[in-house]
């Protein structure tokens, strides 16, 4: 059994070990209007990574919530885009780290304004210098924990849209909250799921369309020669409200910018 | 300027960026009656870190607020030991991760009983399966990022009071809730601050009180042959509400257990 809290009517419950521990998990969902192309994609990895945290909900409970929240807010946007924003945490209480065996989750549910579109003639991108570190069993996970990202956001300055971060093996695995596309030779190559902080819907979707398209795609780790080399045609970020962003700047070093992943994405059918 | 929420009479603040993303660090001090012999500590290290967080709050504040708690509270628990809880985070609001400029921290404040006494005969310890991955950057802070220690403790069963988490390394680093002390030959030996999740203020005073009982100390990373090789002169969990507490099963392994440390570090006339 969830609890359900409405941000626009209750506050965060008594003693939520989201706000102790960052026991918990969040999906940020794009709607237009009223739908939601990627919403399965979220259902699933919202109730696939409560699963791996052993939080237990089901996908079809969220989708309920999913379902009430549109018939709530959907009207305060039109047909312009909003987002959705749902909250999972362990639930309330326990002794210190440790969860009560019966403890219940809670799920909250905020909704916001859209962010500014993005230009589409490509953002300019730095490397964070807040190193990445993944706990391999958490891979992917888009967790509560997010202090790294946090103090990598912290760095945006001027016109920076986003910054890269590595790990300690100084692989460039993602932005703060992007994923990462380039493009290499004839091959799409984005870093392997293992590695991520954040395994993001608009990646899953990028490359199911890649694969469709029959292109050549890699999942492997990148260098930053892999970026910046001249057999780098093209980096793209990946988000689910924002979609596919091409780089037109990385570290002062100018990129070429196309819409080519984008035709093949095809996001303006999807997410328009 | 700090916003102060009173657990007790009001709930955490709508948006606030602890719950959101972890962004922020807590406190549990131990109080007996309305004494809290490590408060310095305490205040030194929520201080130091949520500066190293970019969390602008004065020592004094924090001292303040700890003396309002004080009064508040102390009269409900006699002459018995309380715990009382600070969480303070970097504020509410800001577009996504990155905060916004002139944001101003929140501070909530809770009590609670303390947790029963541990058997000074010793307590029965193992190895978690959870890696511990720690940020350089963000070493010993004791962050709202807890999500590997609650997995860890999840774990906990039976007559098993603490388990022990391992870095990528291999080294034994720290239980899930406390910090760990061997003694070595002739030597006590804890693992270092710089690979430490939480830098315990308790392990701060046992350094400071072996240091000054003139014992040879190191700071060192330990490998499990540490734990229960022949030269394991006893082994020691410590946290600033238990104090200091002898292992004497480590995994099926029989350990040397005495009263050694709490001895030199003189817990029942600080904690007392």
């Amino acid at each position: 059994m969830l609890h359900l809290y409405w941000a626009d009517e209750s506050s965060a419950p008594p003693g939520d070990r989201g706000l102790a521990y960052g026991d918990g998990l969040f999906e940020t969902v794009s709607v237009t209007g009223d739908r939601s192309p990627l919403l399965g994609y979220h259902l699933d990895r919202l109730s696939r990574d409560a699963g791996r945290l052993a939080i237990p909900v089901a996908r079809s409970e969220l989708e309920k919530v999913f379902n009430q929240a549109l018939l709530r807010y959907s009207d305060l946007y039109g047909t312009g885009q909003w987002i959705l924003k749902l909250t999972l945490t362990r639930g309330s209480g326990g002794r210190g780290y440790r969860p009560d065996p019966g403890i219940q989750p809670n799920l909250m549910v905020s909704h916001s304004a859209a962010p500014a579109p993005v230009d589409p003639g490509g953002v300019v991108v730095d490397f964070s210098r807040i190193p990445l570190t993944v706990n391999p069993l958490f891979a992917g996970i888009k967790s509560l924990n997010r202090l790294e990202q946090v103090m990598a956001a912290r760095e945006l300055r001027g016109d920076i849209y986003e910054l890269l971060m590595s790990n300690r093996e100084g692989h460039v695995v993602e932005g703060t909250r992007t994923n990462l596309f380039v493009c290499s030779g004839q091959t799409w190559v984005t870093p392997p799921a293992s590695t991520l902080a954040v395994a993001g819907v608009m990646r899953r979707h990028v490359l199911a369309r890649l694969h469709s398209a029959g292109q050549e795609v890699r999942e492997a780790p990148l260098q930053l020669e892999d970026l910046v080399g001249d057999n780098c045609h093209g980096v793209w970020l990946t988000n689910s409200v924002l979609g596919v962003v091409p780089v037109r700047n990385l570290a002062g070093h100018d990129l070429p910018v196309d819409q080519r992943l984008a035709t093949i994405v095809g996001l303006p059918a999807i997410l328009g």
